[in-house]
């Protein structure tokens, strides 16, 4: 078979071609197939049966190309094998937290799976207040087993190089590292500002030489510390909730990067959602916003309690440990420290410049933009850049979260 | 063709069916082999014509197991095909400083190339007290033109990461993070300790969890910073000298890694070789010791300069940098030093592993090792560990290598 794109029109027949479809659905005359236009890269479908809307996935195809861009934009499919060897691998280490699998074809560069029906994206809860009591939990447990299980502390070393080769994934690392890294500093005419916002502002990121040194750093260690299989963009609306669970989805960015851009690109995108709350002063906002801080203070501290438990977990039962035999009964520790103090600072540091890119590039985030007044957005959007441009140049120094959360409540009052 | 071994007897016969070695050989009638055995890995062997001692080559094949510990100790011939590579790449960067080669055949795992006999190995030459005024200008030049030319700053995103996927080299980097990284500081059974040396200073490094967590970072980085294309094993036995001359060989351990690697296993190896002349009080003696601690200067910031200028060089004719669009004309500037600062304390923290792992270590130094007297190499070794600890744990705060000759100086003298 040869890669072709599925359609409204063709998509049941092909549904209906496969063994692993008829396992979804007791027949095929009642099904409803619907578009799903909010992704920009790939063609979403969900196709439920009118009669049983139990019945019913959700199947994401790859072209060859970025669909909202058009054919004039070639993109490899290549991101589509990134993101099913990426599922595969949460699975086998947190199945709870991805969606299923039912289908998969690195040929037609497609997905069938788990239509999270009853879940909303994590985005559109944060923007709207809603309190989620098992996010900063889940998310830790995320975190912590899909980091731990790829990285050299529970592999064997040739184990991890096999991973890192496998799930090269250039074209979208490419992505990143211009969208992210590059453009929105160096007054790139792919960025779109916010008129109302201060010409002062942006030139001080973009004509600080020791903010823009910082970010080069920060690109340099995105491109070189493959030290685990990254989800590759984790940000708000790569999660989806409710009361019960939380699904992280959406891995087409996923590569063997930094531990950091991970649980940066999650502290970054929370951080955006508390100033967008902080600046309202009724007591529903001031306790929303309080919480919003508590969680990204939880989201550390339980990855980090985590991590290390699994890590001391795996060292007990393992014949040999990465730093070899501990002989006074406090090396391990002693490393395992100093290895946490330089996630948290890589962390910091790529939120950091995904707060700045959020901003200053083209790529702009909802819970900014529900804000028709350019103004109050620009205010918002000062106290993000004044935040994320003092966090990176002193990432290295901040030993908790609980000092940044003072940094952005303080930045958020002025 | 499938893999077989050669030998004295079924060398010539093999020359002899290469269209490659009838343009060194006139004639094959007359050939002399000569079987070297200095190697620990691989075969070698020089051919000459006796008749014309300028028709010469050298040999060298992989066998599928470590040469001096024999086939009950197997090693993939991936090690030959990395130095293919290695080769291949050197020789379009500075082909003046590594040996031609004629032929090369990864079914045969095999190397036809020059045969430096007018050289001999700079270990042997500095044990020996010999100046050598080429030595830092040429191994700058080798660092500098291998270490940028394969990194981010000058390959496009895409071809650094094909390279790092060409370079991978499992079983070489797996002895590398066994035998430099981690059985030196366990007190492992494959170590082996001068027994004139004193259990307080192999405490003071393998019971120290301070320093056992610095090691741990530095074999962290080695397996998770692809930054270039490595030589991999760059002591001073894999350096060719003559007065007018320089060549780097044996490539073997070749793979993509952090550029302090290569740096420090130089800077290791002159350290080392500083102590085994330090404790001498001849005036002789006292001059090689300075000059030796001057070349270790010159290397250092003749590097430096070198690889900025080809970064300058390689930017101002690049239509894109790493970093972007320089607004104010001194964010580059700012960035490349900060690069380079990370370079220096890489490095200083791998010669620190280098230097403690030739003591505590299985593999020796014939610097250290040609001293009869245990006593006298116990000091030695005792001077170096006390040195390369101090080195490791501080490596961030050394901004030049003056402060570091002051180190050595202060260690060689109490």
């Amino acid at each position: 078979m040869e890669y072709y794109q599925l359609n409204q029109t063709n998509i049941v027949d092909y549904l209906q071609s496969l063994p692993e479809a008829h396992q979804r659905f007791s027949c095929f005359d009642n099904l409803v197939v619907q578009e799903i236009n909010d992704g920009n890269m790939n063609y979403a479908f969900v196709i439920t049966n009118k009669r049983d809307s139990n019945q019913s996935v959700f199947v994401k195809q790859a072209p060859p190309y970025i669909k909202v861009l058009g054919e004039d934009w070639p993109l490899t499919r290549q991101r589509m094998t990134a993101e099913i060897n990426a599922l595969s691998y949460q699975a086998s280490v947190c199945p709870e937290m991805v969606p299923e699998v039912y289908y998969q074809s690195e040929i037609l560069s497609l997905l069938i799976m788990q239509n999270l029906s009853k879940h909303a994206i994590l985005r559109t809860q944060l923007i709207q207040g809603r309190y989620l009591p098992r996010l900063a939990e889940d998310l830790s447990t995320f975190l912590a087993e899909t980091l731990f299980y790829s990285c050299d502390f529970a592999l064997a070393s040739i184990d991890k190089k096999a991973m890192v080769s496998k799930s090269s994934n250039q074209d979208m690392c490419k992505i990143t590292e211009d969208f992210v890294f590059t453009y929105p500093f160096e007054h790139h005419e792919m960025n779109d500002y916010n008129p109302a916002l201060s010409q002062s502002i942006i030139d001080s990121i973009q004509k600080n030489p020791n903010v823009r040194a910082h970010v080069a750093q920060m690109k340099y260690m995105f491109m070189n510390k493959p030290e685990a299989l990254l989800h590759g963009d984790l940000h708000t609306s790569s999660v989806m909730v409710n009361m019960q669970q939380t699904f992280v989805i959406d891995p087409e960015f996923s590569f063997a990067g930094p531990m950091g851009f991970d649980i940066g690109a999650l502290i970054a995108n929370l951080y955006l959602n508390y100033f967008s709350h902080a600046h309202k002063s009724s007591a529903e906002s001031v306790n929303y916003s309080q919480w919003l801080l508590q969680t990204i203070d939880d989201l550390w501290y339980k990855f980090e309690a985590k991590f290390l438990s699994l890590w001391a977990e795996h060292e007990q039962s393992a014949e040999t440990t990465f730093m070899g035999k501990d002989l006074t009964g406090d090396s391990h520790q002693t490393f395992r420290h100093v290895f946490l103090q330089q996630v948290l600072s890589d962390s910091l540091g790529f939120a950091a410049c995904k707060m700045i890119r959020r901003i200053l590039g083209v790529a702009k985030v909802a819970d900014f933009m529900q804000f028709e007044d350019e103004n109050l957005r620009a205010k918002l959007e000062t106290q993000a850049l004044k935040m994320a441009t003092i966090m990176l140049v002193n990432r290295q120094s901040y030993t908790n979260i609980a000092d940044v959360n003072k940094l952005a409540k303080h930045t958020s009052s002025i």
